[in-house]
């Protein structure tokens, strides 16, 4: 199809009146056509309206028809075909495999969202049978079912145009939980969004569902996404970005006359503590895993592992020359944006300057525009303690080692870290015990720990939290990948000795859902 | 036992050394003995920091130490006896069939939450085995369990001297979930508090409980609350209060570097939709249960009926001339607190000022001091909806009807209502068309939708909701009465291809907890 370069309100193509947004090839900075003119206020109010009428409607639907909704979504995603890989290839400069599995794993959320649905856990019913016989007083017949909150604005991330963009997680979980979603699309791949809208736009036309179930908006700063979050009618916030972007819609969000909940995926530099025994046993084998990890998507990833903790020797001496070597060899990859480029870039200029901090290795530099050059830098424990600036996030490819002085440094560094969405133990069997009195720090510290693996690569699956303390998140009571997403978008409804008729159908006495149900604290 | 007027912190009881604090008794103004000297800074940091210690231990119990902790508890507040219930009546005037009715209350959910841990469905165990051979790329071992968020703060409510103060709901759910709680006593009932505290002091001791699990300060102004929430260790806080308390405790935890929840109940006026065919049949049956809705504890619940909804006509009249005529009828009826008798009184002046409001009845007016008379006023539906501060709840035995020219004017009314925590529904079978169009409203207003009885009376169970969206309380995905009120202080943790020695318990392979586990989405 012809891309139009217009925003996609209910099932209208609408031309924006703001500032023009033009993605960019950052392969080349070669400007991508059409032109998206940003939408106005006027747009966010329509939008919002449009929801707002869909929401009794759409959060209505029977289990069975809002998964086959979900699963069109799906398949309309897929009908798309090679337009859409090339086109993100395009305005991401992300390699077609990459977007292949990308679109593989944004489909298979989807349909994974339609089994929850249709498995109804989600509306955790709950019914407490009239006891009109009790002694002192006798107690009403309780039912308890979940709704969703209501219309959500969905903000797409930059570094994962499909999965976390127009149809992504936040999208997807959202519809699930029966919310309307309005996704404010990333300004650098509205080609690419506006493909995976139309798509969505086609499964509410082909199932039925109210035209306001789905808009997409476009806008270049950050007027149209405040306007969305302050909007009353919006009821929570999905977003994926820098801390910086997250913090501003939660101080809008929480000015609001009704604050609502935001959940922001911002910043994590997903620590790996590497234990004695598996640095010294296998410590090369570990250093080429690291660079692999590190370099996965040019370490364009939330999960990339930013920061290595272990004791100073010969052995984390050997890790780090393992690990300058790969790093060293490392082929320049292009960023996203030129934007996110110049970010590293400073990144990187920030941890060379810093005198408590030395370069091991920096990978080749590429000769093309916005390609990211490898870096790995090291420092001592004692300094990191002191300079709360090394635990922020660079976006890239580079990695700082932390030497400790012995174990107890170690546990040092872990206490003092910030929230994460994960932590990394590489460890040998001798290395349990130490590795033991680790893990209550970092199940206070992350949403993951994983063993012997590396962050990269989030599993869709139920057990699944991409989720942490602040700053990795801004709510670590959830997770935005896996099943349980759909939580974050609900809310319970009590109804008391309400007629039959006014009930509504998964709390009838009959169980019409077939849904699961604790019946006076038993499960049924 | 004499009451010392003093902290509890950890173990110890501590003398306070800022402002004195002494309990009133509000049918007398006499000041009761002993003076409560309020906490300092350094109070706060030492109970911080010794639920901090505890947390780590607390949080780890099994099922069924942490279940008998919370009995234990109950044990010892049933065996302080009647002295609770006196220097409770003391404290608070209300009378000893209320308190004995709370006491029990009191004991009751904290024996259900001993229940809810025992089955253990807040652990949500979710299981996706390792899939080594899966194409293009193996799977992990994922498995997630929740942990409790870390030490709460919990504030007493002036209201519910027991069930929503020192070993009350907020501090059940939070004990509950493995948080260790430090409660910050209401001033209005200090001497019931160090009853109460005392006896969850020794039931820590019994229980070889880490001596953080539980402290209790005091405080006269807002410094000790404030420094609670700020404090970097406390990691949710539970509050029960006015809007005003519960925005400024929010406005702290959202400027804390890392914010944290706040579970604030504020603000509801619970309005009652009289159906045209219930007031027609039996209207004056209606009033009358208004009446003793509304007198119930001199109104001072937040679940009292402070808004009646109906069309205007000869029924509306009948109905208005019996509630006025019962109303006239109510005894004076000591209210908690001169602070808050007085609060009263302004609201009441505020309605009788109003042009727009006319004065139907007002209750017999009190000899003693501090005495609650129940107030009826009427406006029009055109004035409610043109002044916002007409929704503004007047704590006590007040209520407000609102005649609407018909079924629009109340759908009208429904829709321009600010969150609530219920909205009750008196209807007959032919009014069910009418309700049923009500339903969507009413279902995204209110934490709880109720039929032919009285939103007083919160029953403590399985499917309960005491929520709502805000200004009912600060977050509508959760209740803070019932069993739900654990999942208010847990968070999802995963881990990923751990070895089974650094496995939680729960989480291993044999289920040594016995836990319902979802294993691979299907439940076990």
């Amino acid at each position: 199809m012809t891309l139009e370069g217009k925003l996609l309100i209910g099932q209208e193509a609408v031309s924006g009146h703001s500032n023009p947004i033009n993605a960019i090839n950052p392969a080349t900075n070669e400007i991508l056509e059409p032109v998206y003119m940003g939408g106005t206020r006027a747009d966010v109010e329509c939008a919002c309206e449009l929801a707002e009428t869909a929401f009794n409607t759409y959060r209505e639907t029977s289990l069975e028809a809002r998964a086959m909704f979900l699963e069109t979504i799906a398949s309309e995603i897929e009908g798309i075909g090679d337009e859409l890989i090339e086109r993100a290839m395009a305005e991401t400069g992300l390699p077609r495999a990459r977007l292949e599995g990308e679109r593989g794993r944004t489909c298979g959320q989807l349909r994974l969202f339609a089994n929850v649905v249709r498995a109804g856990e989600w509306l955790d019913v709950r019914i407490d049978p009239a006891m009109p016989d009790r002694q002192p007083m006798p107690r009403a017949d309780l039912r308890q079912r979940h709704i969703g909150l209501g219309p959500v604005a969905v903000f797409g991330a930059s570094n994962f145009p499909l999965a976390f963009s127009v149809a992504g997680g936040d999208t997807a979980s959202a519809l699930a939980a029966g919310c309307p979603v309005i996704v404010k699309g990333h300004s650098a791949h509205p080609g690419t969004s506006e493909l995976v809208g139309r798509a969505l736009q086609r499964a509410v036309k082909t199932c039925g569902q109210p035209e306001g179930t789905f808009s997409l908006l476009f806008g270049s700063g950050s007027e149209i996404g405040q306007a969305l979050v302050a909007d009353p009618r919006i009821q929570a916030v999905g977003f994926t970005g820098s801390r910086g972007g997250g913090n501003a819609l939660m101080k809008t969000a929480q000015a609001r006359p009704q604050p609502i909940p935001v959940y922001a995926e911002m910043s994590s530099i997903n620590p790996v503590f590497l234990m004695p025994e598996a640095l010294k046993t296998r410590g090369k084998q570990i250093a080429e895993g690291f660079v692999g990890s590190l370099n996965m998507g040019a370490g364009q990833f939330c999960t990339n592992p930013g920061l290595v903790i272990a004791v100073k020797g010969p052995e984390l001496d050997d890790f780090i020359a393992a690990a300058a070597e790969g790093v060293r060899g490392s082929a320049p990859q292009t960023m996203l944006t030129p934007g996110i480029h110049d970010a590293y870039e400073k990144g990187l200029s920030r941890l060379s300057s810093n005198a408590k901090v030395r370069e091991a290795a920096h990978g080749q530099v590429g000769e093309s525009p916005n390609q990211c050059r490898a870096g790995l830098f090291v420092t001592k424990a004692e300094d990191f303690l002191t300079e709360p600036e090394l635990q922020e996030e660079v976006f890239g490819a580079t990695s700082l080692v932390i030497e400790c002085a012995d174990q107890n440094d170690m546990k040092r560094v872990a206490a003092q870290l910030e929230g994460q969405l994960t932590i990394t133990l590489q460890l040998d069997d001798s290395d349990l015990p130490a590795a033991q009195a680790l893990m209550p720090i970092m199940e206070r510290k992350a949403g993951r720990i994983l063993a012997n693996g590396w962050p990269t690569g989030v599993e869709v699956c139920h057990a699944m939290v991409h989720g942490g303390p602040c700053p990795a998140t801004s709510d670590s009571r959830t997770t935005s990948v896996g099943s349980a997403a759909i939580l974050r978008f609900l809310r319970p409804v009590c109804y008391q000795a309400l007629p039959e008729a006014l009930l509504p159908e998964p709390l009838r006495d009959s169980n019409p859902w077939r849904v699961s149900r604790l019946v006076d604290g038993k499960r049924e």
